[in-house]
């Protein structure tokens, strides 16, 4: 297998392709970086030998067609709605397929067919999914194979900022797609607790917070993911009592961020009147009853947020109660939070991310109740160089490596959480700096 | 026009069909009720010699089309989606149509061709939508036309229980579509206040009240329609700087409603885990944080409302702490709830419902700022003879009667915010004594 045909040049696929130019003098692999953008395939092969940039339009079914049936392996790093009709060239064409996103029914459903064709549809092996699931199966599988029983399993993720670019009052910038931030936790979140099953609605999510710490990094706070229950079927843990992902914060941002949901300046569901002509005031002040006092002493009066906290404080430095405009027509809510916080939370040239990640497993063995946590931190190098792109595009690029050179022999539609797929992609993330740290203790 | 078919035979339809079967005999008219119940129809029709019952199933073409085409005038009574099917119809056969519902933009898109064929296609002819128009758009033309500048318009409309029914801690019985009240502000309320246009969601709805009073009935409290904006348009006061149309309740109704809200009780999104298993108090057990504690401290901490409250005395009384089961699979939250509410906010069988509409007009005239309030209750019989079924069948029927002895002469598709339609309609609605009393003041 010599042709490695990588789909989208974005963010994330740049260290993805960096990884995989580096193989191929090893290996003598042909890399193509096919984008709809010429000068970003280019700027990201950089003049390598082994490399090829290509303008590609996905929806050209012709260049699609030769183009996937001239490769051995394609790597997937559309946005997540189209990988599906990658896939459909791939099973056409015979070729292998990787990709970064959640498997999908459609996507599921060409499990047989990739089966009987001894193709490998490898996806979730980005950072969340893909890091999330093979740390925690390793030792999931770990606890089972000595025979402890699980009772409990927190898995914590966030992408926040290394903390000596933490320069703001919020501890967060923008390290992902910033409309992701601005709408989650919508809908309700599920898990268990004590064997029972809880559902926290999006209005009260951001109150119900987990403290954690991570060694060297000091406390975070976690709210509960929307998801956590579909994990119980896929880690095989069905008769867990307790089970709960959640996004991880430095403390005190979920409160703030909580007035701003109970305001609803996270809604996306319906357009501002004229939101082209409304103050960053304007807006703040739609949410707000009409009356004489300040705009401040308002929103006090209706949040019940003290006008000296820090949540306060919070609130002001985002600029809500400045003349500003963002000047967007037919807004929603959502959107214009989106570009006051942009202007705010945006990464410096120079700054870097952190992406953090824990997990917490709480388990019976020999009579005894005890605990793993599993940490695992990575900084960012600079603004283009994320930790988020460099956990994204790592353990992807390993798995690249892996089918190609025959270190990974599965057929079918798959994710990383099963020792095949998991356990030499961890053993290569290690030696390249993605490394959980392990603690265990009787409780 | 002697022959007049009413599609649809439900609890609505019942004063529709009386006040027509009435006055056919004094115009010697065929009344035509189709249903798929061939029992109902022949129930609502009595064997009244003008009456003809008929089984009826919409979705046979050819039965629709037979009996479509030989009436003069339709009634449509049918589920508000299904009025669209009826009117092509009564397009394609030249006939008129009355419908109580909104108009939908598949309606509207009619109306070119209704007013080509001289044919009136009349809607939103009951209560809500319906009286409210009516009786707004008398005093709104009225204020225009003696000089008068509108500065706020509120409108306000609930279903609720007589007074002497009046035997629960909410204050309130289901009078109408139990789902619609479990589900109802669900989304953002838009208004106008003081020239502002305001946003409030959800979560905030049923803290944002507005208290008023009805002669002979006493204090009311009201919470924003999710629809107040579009009113500006269709009532022609597109400058009006306060404008607001609410539902009414009972005071405290909306802060113990809110509790349920806060919780996630009215969530229709997703459906609970094992839901026909969960009794009363593990349903509201799913909503709150699992620890030592009392169901009730639990629930007391989780959302500030003191144990010893009136709306804690509200929410034990509906049976949430009980070990009672719904036993409903696959259900919502919402499902859930509202089967615990039709248990104990059912009609008893003697009990009268209370129809309140309040409308208040805040103007300008000879430099002096008025007010005037207009408000009309209506009291039903008993379970089956309600005032909201009375209200939105009676004006339906009256204008039924105007159009089939040529007293309504448009074409098109209307809804009766026009003088040619509200005021004979609402002449005839005093004589059947559903009548508003003005008051003027000035502020």
């Amino acid at each position: 297998m010599k042709n490695i045909l990588i789909i989208g040049a974005g963010l994330s696929a740049t260290s993805l392709i960096q990884y995989l130019l580096k193989q191929s003098e090893k290996y003598s692999w042909n890399i193509t970086v096919a984008d709809m953008s010429m000068e970003l395939a280019q700027k990201k092969i950089n003049n390598h030998p082994h490399g090829t940039a290509l303008r590609f339009n996905l929806k050209d079914l012709e260049q699609r067609t030769s183009e996937i049936s001239a490769a051995d392996i394609v790597v997937s790093m559309v946005p997540a709605s189209m990988h599906i009709i990658v896939a459909k060239e791939c099973l056409k064409f015979g070729k292998h397929l990787l990709t970064p996103s959640y498997v999908t029914s459609e996507m599921q459903a060409l499990n047989d067919e990739a089966k009987n064709k001894g193709l490998s549809f490898l996806n979730e092996l980005g950072v969340d999914p893909g890091i999330d699931h093979m740390s925690a199966m390793k030792i999931i599988d770990q606890i089972k194979q000595k025979g402890g029983k699980i009772q409990s399993f927190q898995s914590y993720c966030g992408g926040l900022v290394a903390p000596s670019c933490d320069n703001n009052p919020w501890n967060y910038k923008f390290t992902w797609n910033p409309r992701n931030v601005v709408l989650a936790g919508q809908g309700t979140a599920q898990f268990k607790e004590n064997g029972h099953y809880k559902y926290i609605p999006y209005n009260k999510l951001f109150t119900h917070l987990t403290k954690t710490k991570i060694a060297g990094y000091g406390e975070f706070e976690v709210y509960p993911n929307r998801d956590s229950l579909q994990y119980c079927e896929l880690y095989g843990i069905e008769d867990i009592p307790n089970i709960m992902r959640g996004t991880m914060r430095r403390p005190g941002y979920s409160e703030a961020w909580n007035v701003l949901i109970q305001l609803g300046c996270t809604d996306d569901s319906y357009t501002m009147k004229n939101s082209h002509l409304l103050s960053n005031r304007d807006y703040l002040a739609s949410f707000l009853p009409d009356n004489e006092k300040s705009l401040k002493d308002r929103l006090s009066d209706y949040t019940g947020i003290d006008k000296n906290s820090d949540i306060m404080q919070k609130l002001e430095w985002l600029g809500l109660f400045s003349e500003e405009k963002t000047g967007i027509k037919s807004a929603t809510p959502a959107v214009i939070l989106q570009k006051i916080l942009e202007k705010k939370w945006a990464l410096d040239a120079n700054d870097r991310d952190l992406l953090v990640m824990q997990h917490l497993f709480d388990f019976d063995l020999d009579g005894k109740r005890k605990r793993i946590i599993s940490s695992m931190t990575y900084e960012g190098k600079d603004k283009e160089h994320t930790a988020m792109s460099y956990t994204v595009g790592t353990p992807l690029a390993i798995a690249t490596k892996l089918l190609a050179i025959g270190k990974i022999n599965i057929s079918g539609v798959h994710i990383p959480t099963i020792p095949e797929l998991y356990e030499p992609i961890l053993y290569e993330l290690e030696e390249l700096g993605i490394r959980f740290i392990e603690e265990e203790k009787e409780l």
